[in-house]
C-alpha cells in the first residue's frame, strides 16, 4: 500500500494541537526513565507529571489530561498507585496508556498488568514480545524484543478485542492497531533508539499525551509514533554515539513542527484485518 | 532601584567559598531529578549525597554541611527518611532547604510540606504558585506556576513570619525574601529552565549547598540563584534545545567563575517591605 | 614493572566477547544512577534490566547473565530484591557483583554490605575509603574516597579472604586484587569521572557484564576498568565539562574497539603480594 497524505497530516495536526494544548501527563513508570521520560514530554510541549505514591495517584489522575503506567520497576508503593489512578480513569470515562515493560518471566509485573487490562487501557504499546506476553504468549526476556512487530498481530488483535485497546507494537516499523482492525505502519525512526534506555518507554509516555487531544486512541498512538521517531531520525543524523543521540532527540522534539511531520511521514494503512 | 553591587561580590565570595569548603549536600529528593540534581552539585564544586532512606535520613543528616527535602515524590519511605533528617537538624540548630514541589492539589505532600514547616527551613523555594498553596492559598496544578513571582510576596511573608524562613520564589526574575522582610531579584535566567525536568530542583540543591558556606539563608538562596541562573544564560547560548541546554548548563556551573559572577549579577535589593 | 601486553589483549578479547554475548545484566543499584548505568551497559553492547522488587530479584537472578549490586540507596523494597538475587546466585554458583557505596557511616548500608559479604560476591568494587570501611576499617564520609588506593590493599585482601572475592578499587589508578594475591594496575582515566554521579556505579555494572564472558573474577574486573577508563580518556579529550563528559562517555563506550584497547593499554601486574 502506498503511504496515506491524509494520516501525516492527521499526525501534524495533532502535534500543533498538542502544543496549543500543553497537557498535563502524569506518568507512574520506573526508576530508570522517569528523567528522560519527564523531558520527552517538556521538549514536545507537553506537562510532565511523575506522580506515583499512594494516596496521590488517584487524586492527581483526575486532574491529569492523559496518563501512564509503565511496569518496569513496579514497587509495591507504585502499583498501589497505578490502581488509584486507573481506577479513576476508568470512573471517568477517560484514557489511559499502558506499557507492559518486560511482562512476561516476570511474575509480578506480569500478574499487574494483566490485572491492569481490566481497567480497559485505551493504548497498549510495548514491543512484540511485551505484546505477545501480555495476550498470554511466551514472552521474551528483559526489555529486549525476540519477536518481530509482524509476529504480535495475533496477540494484538487479541488484547483489543479483550481490553477494547488499541495496540502498539514497536519495532523498526511501528505498528498501530485499532480496536475495529485497521492497522496503521509507522516506517521511521533509527536503531539507536534500542541503545538508549527509555526509547520505547518515553514514547509511551507521549501517547499519553496525544490522547489528551486525540479522542481516537489508534489516532493518538499514531501521532504520537510518527512524532517522536521522525525526531530520531534528525537526532540519529545529528550525533556520534547513543549519549549525543539522546541528548539530539530532545532537541528535535522541541524543534519539529506540523508542517515537517506532514511532509516526511510515510504512514500506510493497512485494509481492516478481520 | 539599581543594581547593587556588594550583592554581586557577595554572591561570587560565596561561589569561591563554596569551590574550597566542597560541602556535602544531603539531598532527600524525587526520583525524576535525582541525577541531574546530583550532577550540578558536582559539577559547581559540592558533593552531593541523596540518602534518603529510613534509618539513614537522620544520621547522616548530623553529618552533612547542608540539607534539602524536595516533596516531588514523597514515598513512604522518603517521607520516613524527611522526618528524621529535619529532626536532626532543628535539634542542631542548623540551616536546612525545603522545596514544596506541586504542594497544592495533592494531599499527602501537601500535609507533609506544611509539617514540615514546622522544623523552622532557613530556606523555603518554590514557584510562585508552589509558595501560595504552601501557605494556604490556592495553588496551581503540577509543578508549572499559574501565578507570577509577585502575586507570591504575601504568601512569602506569611511563611517568614510563620517559620522564620528565607522565601525563593522562582520565575522569569527570581525574589528572595529575607525574615526581616528585605527583597532581593535575581534578574537572570532563560525560559529553558522550564523546558528541562529538575530545572527549579536542582536550584533547591544549589541552596542548600550555600547554606554550608552563608550563615544568613537569604545571603545563601541569592547566591545560588545568581550562579545558578547565570550558567543558565550561558548554557542557553550555547544550546540547540532543551537537551543540550540541560548539558551545557553542567558544564556551565563548572566553569562559571566569582570573577564572572562580579562582573556580571545585576541584583537588585528592594526597600525593606513592611 | 612495565606493562603487560598480554593483560590488554584479553581485556580486548573480553570486550569482543561481550559484544558478541549481549549479555543481560541485572542491577540492583541507586536510585541517583539507574539511568546512567543502563546506558552505560546498552553503549557497550550489554542488555541491563534494573530489576530490584521484591517478588522478582531472585526470578531474574536465575535469567541473569550478571547481576550487580549497590548499595547507594537501599530501600527496604530494595534490600528485599537484594537478598534474593544474591541468595539465587549462591545457589546456583554464579557469580556477583557488590558495590558497597558509601558503606562505613550509615548504618542500614554498612549492615547490608556486610551481610551481603557472606553471599560470596565474585568482585567487590568500591573506592578506597569503601573498601577499608567494608573490611571493617574507618570508612569516608559520603562517596568521595578520603584515603589513596594504596590504604585500601590491607582490606581488599582482607575482604578476598574472608568471602573469596577479587577486590577493585577505583581512584586515580585502579587496582583490583584476586583472591590469590595478584594484583593488576590500571593506571587510565580522568578526574572527570568524579566530576559526575555514577562514574563509579556504572564500572560497577560493567563489571557485572564482564563476568558473563570472563569465568575468573578479576579479569572481568580488569577488563571492564580497562575499556571503562580508556573510553572515559578519549570523552575527556571530546568535552567542555562534566554535562559532556558524560555524553561523550557513552558515545566513545560505544565506539571503543578491542583493536584499541589492545593498542593502548598499559595494564601493570604486580608480584604476588602474600
Amino acid at each position: 500500500m502506498p503511504p496515506d497524505p491524509a494520516l501525516a497530516e492527521d499526525a501534524a495536526a495533532a502535534l500543533a494541537d498538542l502544543r496549543a494544548a500543553a497537557p498535563l501527563v502524569q506518568c507512574i513508570t520506573n526508576a530508570v526513565v522517569t528523567n528522560f521520560t519527564a523531558n520527552v514530554l517538556l521538549a514536545v510541549g507537553a506537562s510532565p507529571a511523575m506522580t506515583d505514591i499512594q494516596g496521590e495517584g488517584g487524586v492527581f489522575a483526575e486532574l491529569a489530561d492523559g496518563l501512564l503506567v509503565n511496569t518496569g520497576t513496579p514497587t509495591a508503593e507504585q502499583r498501589g498507585a497505578a490502581y488509584e489512578a486507573v481506577g479513576a480513569r476508568r470512573r471517568a470515562g477517560r484514557a489511559w496508556v499502558l506499557d507492559p515493560v518486560a511482562v512476561g518471566a516476570l511474575p509480578v509485573r506480569t500478574a499487574l498488568a494483566r490485572d491492569l487490562l481490566g481497567f480497559e487501557p485505551a493504548i497498549v504499546r510495548g514491543n512484540a514480545s511485551e505484546v505477545i506476553a501480555l495476550a498470554g504468549g511466551a514472552g521474551g526476556r528483559g526489555t529486549d524484543a525476540t519477536h518481530g512487530v509482524d509476529a504480535a498481530r495475533d496477540a494484538a488483535a487479541a488484547l483489543a478485542e479483550r481490553a477494547g485497546s488499541a495496540v502498539a507494537v514497536s519495532g523498526p516499523v511501528d505498528l498501530v492497531r485499532s480496536p475495529d482492525g485497521t492497522v496503521v505502519r509507522v516506517p521511521h525512526g533509527t536503531p539507536l533508539l534500542t541503545r538508549i534506555t527509555g526509547g520505547g518507554c518515553a514514547l509511551g509516555a507521549l501517547m499519553a499525551a496525544f490522547t489528551a487531544v486525540r479522542t481516537d486512541p489508534a489516532a493518538a498512538a499514531v501521532a504520537a509514533t510518527t512524532v517522536y521517531t521522525l525526531a530520531a531520525e534528525d537526532a540519529a543524523a545529528d550525533s556520534a554515539g547513543p549519549g549525543s543521540f539522546a541528548v539530539a532527540l530532545l532537541d528535535r522534539l522541541h524543534a519539529v513542527t506540523p508542517e515537517g511531520i506532514a511532509a516526511r511521514a510515510e504512514l500506510v494503512r493497512e485494509e481492516v484485518a478481520r
